[in-house]
């Protein structure tokens, strides 16, 4: 009776997990890759690459396939390749069971091109393979197409990440947008400071706690309560005496951002 | 024998203080008031004050004056005023012993009119008094008018903060310039990044992890190595569909600072 118990349990377990298969090879598969194969949730059946590419940062205990026709039966297909690819790779997909997925925030659902049940799950972050991700604090941006599939993907999701956001393709499009200004051109504004420093034989290392200070407030206030500074105030004699240091480029996005933020304040 | 070593120890003590007279009521000279209190090393001997302004907000031990007449005799006289009442009170102060510095990043050394010595201390932190400043990671820019008083600005500057820098008043404005483009124009692309994100009815919270990581970075490599999207890649398809989303005022944003990032990457 026993042993009758602990396979009833076993199966019950088997059953519980989620059965994956990773499609690609590139910094988001690696990291997907880590992060599930220590999950006890998920099993990574196997994972399809069309090359040998970044092998060494794969778990070797994954099953590497080449060729789509030796796919295994899963609940769900990740194709994590890039942008452009994602059409082509997906109409090789010729299976109606189980759900495939991708995980390109600029992509909409329907780049999709298979015969099963699409979705979406977008981690926001940026990626590189040699650093482990810790998916914890990732934010993940969930779509399916139909409404039935949305559990299952909330299930896998949800052993990577608590932060979870259901989005439709045209949030998400909007989303990449938000994240180019909240991290790309914010990256920039520290790259033109990190000039100034370097022109002026000074440390950029003095403005590293104000940068981190700014990202912290996020924390406790909006951006609209943490502005501070010549534009906030209209200092427009400040602004001109700043306008007048700096050569053409940086002038001109000075002057286009400090505009952009009296018009915010002083409307 | 005893007696006398314990008075000598005490004399020496007293003689390795610092004794420092804070005129101003605001934000900065509260929390300068609030640190120094702590501090063995400094004896804060008064604070002036044209009001009763943040009288709550300041140690109740420290003695306030109303008129300059009243100043006691001092190492180093702290002006934390607003930048355009410097001048008018440094001049007030005819005085020619110890030394007078003022805390303002836009404002040069000789906006101080007073007859002793000059010098500038110019924490460099977005300050508000409800929140005590732990000044320990505050980077702090000094600059003495004469070489001999710098250690001695030096040395009160240590006992706030491990991260001193000397700035001469030029190198200082270029650091105010820096902060305005590293803080303001940093928070101002996570405004514009929050209104797509109200606009498109998903929380701002999904991007509040990306914003932390972008300020993270900037300890273990620099900005112009940290870019990444479609401006540093060099997309130009993406670039126009994101363009062709935008409202104007955001359109224009988007397109100069793609096309900075462009020019940076991509000369």
């Amino acid at each position: 009776m026993f042993i009758s118990f602990f396979f009833a349990c076993y199966f019950m377990y088997l059953s519980q997990m989620i059965n994956i298969v990773l499609i690609g090879s590139g910094n988001v598969a690696v990291q997907l890759a880590g992060a599930f194969s220590k999950s006890k949730k998920v099993a990574v059946l196997q994972r399809f690459s069309r090359s040998n590419a970044n092998d060494g940062y794969f778990d070797k205990n994954i099953p590497v396939i080449h060729d789509l026709k030796e796919l295994k039966q899963a609940d769900i297909y990740i194709i994590a390749i890039a942008d452009k690819s994602i059409s082509d790779i997906s109409k090789q997909l010729k299976f109606t069971q189980g759900l495939v997925v991708h995980t390109a925030g600029s992509m909409p659902l329907d780049a999709l091109l298979c015969a099963a049940n699409k979705g979406v799950l977008y981690p926001l972050q940026t990626f590189s393979k040699e650093q482990p991700i810790r998916f914890k604090n990732i934010p993940l941006a969930l779509e399916t197409e139909k409404k039935e599939d949305y559990k299952l993907l909330e299930a896998l999701a949800k052993t990577l990440s608590a932060k979870i956001y259901p989005l439709d393709t045209g949030q998400r499009r909007k989303l990449h947008i938000a994240a180019v200004f909240a991290n790309n051109f914010a990256n920039h504004m520290f790259k033109i400071a990190k000039d100034i420093c370097d022109e002026n034989n000074f440390s950029f290392d003095i403005l590293k706690p104000i940068i981190l200070e700014t990202a912290n407030k996020m924390e406790r206030m909006s951006p609209m309560e943490a502005q501070t500074g010549p534009a906030r105030r209209n200092e427009t004699h400040v602004i001109e005496k700043h306008v007048a240091e700096l050569d053409p480029d940086k002038k001109e996005m000075y002057t286009l951002i400090s505009r952009s933020i009296i018009k915010t304040y002083h409307p």
